[in-house]
């Protein structure tokens, strides 16, 4: 009896590369048999969220939903989604399924709290900002947001979609560490990258204080429960 | 109306981060939105497919025939599988759904006799060449199969082995690429690396002779029907 993943992908395509990438190389396994079954809907024809979130476009709520629904009538025993700010929508998701739906954002900050931080810096796009979902999650568990100006936060969406048109320019990566900087600056003692594109331009070593990576995160989280660790 | 590529996948679960991650790298996009869809049932969890060919263990075709149809039955408008081996149960594959599947081995032989190639050296795992699947396949297109001894095909599958194991040191590349060249010493006049493990040790550019990995063709012929190009 193995457990099986249910992946809401694509959002974006490269983000979700890097999950599975992330996931294949820290399962524990020898032989393929003892790699994890995925389910994954590597949907990138959902429309864009920030205009979803920010009410210039319609909710992708519906979207996510039929992705999600289908992914459990395929057998999936738990979902996850990978990308932040479609976290938006996740209480549509979780009503519209019975398996459990396992909140990216809800992984980080456990992991951020645990470790004792409190002045939390927020790296996140838009749409996830606008939701407030770190800002949400982060007062729940006694921590305090650290977050961007509204230039700074103009700065980051421009990196990310270059991030997801493929390019790969020095000045993204360094433009991202600046941003990572500047909220240290602003008293950040973590930083949580809470967009699934910062990693595929930051390495995590790259900030001056300890950087917690959503995908990461919820990578070692899906494999520990489809893996049935405790 | 998109076209939906339904994928099974994780035969290895490595060779199919391979895949998905040269598709949307080879995708011509500004955006997600330009991105295709992808249904993947990445299974690692199929049971050894050498052993069921070779009648060492049950056939797998039940478990393929189930991802295939489960794909299909999630909205896949057609079907892919990311493992050449695998395609000894292309037929019970092909039997069991009403969309088309696209043979891997069809797509790289089609490419490799259009180039004029007629003394095709064959890098294939134990099954896939005891099922005969390349050797058919180039002999219906006018072409020589160049196979390895014995001895050379155990060599191999003991490097596929490590390779699945997460193993990257340096003996393994230059392994393949002894195996490689051997094929040329008897005769190839190009190569196809008919094993999607191999692009995960071995260049394109580190043959003697052109190479053919199953695996871009395959990623090209998934984009250009997925978008719809002739």
């Amino acid at each position: 009896m193995s457990t099986i993943a249910g992946v809401l992908g694509g959002l974006g395509p490269e983000a979700t590369v890097d999950f599975l990438a992330k996931l294949v190389a820290g399962t524990d396994a020898e032989r393929d048999q003892d790699h994890i079954r995925l389910l994954i809907d590597h949907n990138p024809t959902v429309p864009n969220r920030h205009d979803a979130i920010a009410g210039r476009d319609a909710s992708v709520a519906p979207q996510l939903v039929d992705m999600a629904t289908g992914l459990e009538r395929s057998g999936a025993d738990f979902l996850v989604m990978v990308c932040n700010t479609a976290h938006a929508f996740a209480e549509d998701i979780r009503a519209a399924v019975s398996v459990p739906f396992i909140s990216i954002v809800d992984v980080t900050v456990e992991a951020v709290a645990a470790a004792g931080h409190r002045q939390v810096g927020v790296m996140a796009a838009e749409g996830c900002l606008e939701a407030g979902l770190y800002q949400k999650a982060l007062e729940a568990a006694g921590c305090e947001a650290v977050l961007w100006s509204d230039e700074e936060l103009q700065t980051f969406m421009a990196l990310v979609y270059r991030i997801k048109a493929g390019e790969r320019d020095d000045d993204i990566s360094s433009g991202i560490a600046r941003l990572a900087t500047s909220l240290v600056f602003s008293g950040a003692e973590a930083l949580i990258a809470g967009c699934t594109e910062i990693p595929l331009v930051l390495a995590p070593d790259s900030a001056p204080v300890p950087l917690y990576s959503s995908t990461d995160l919820l990578v070692q989280r899906t494999i520990d429960i489809a893996k049935g660790t405790p």
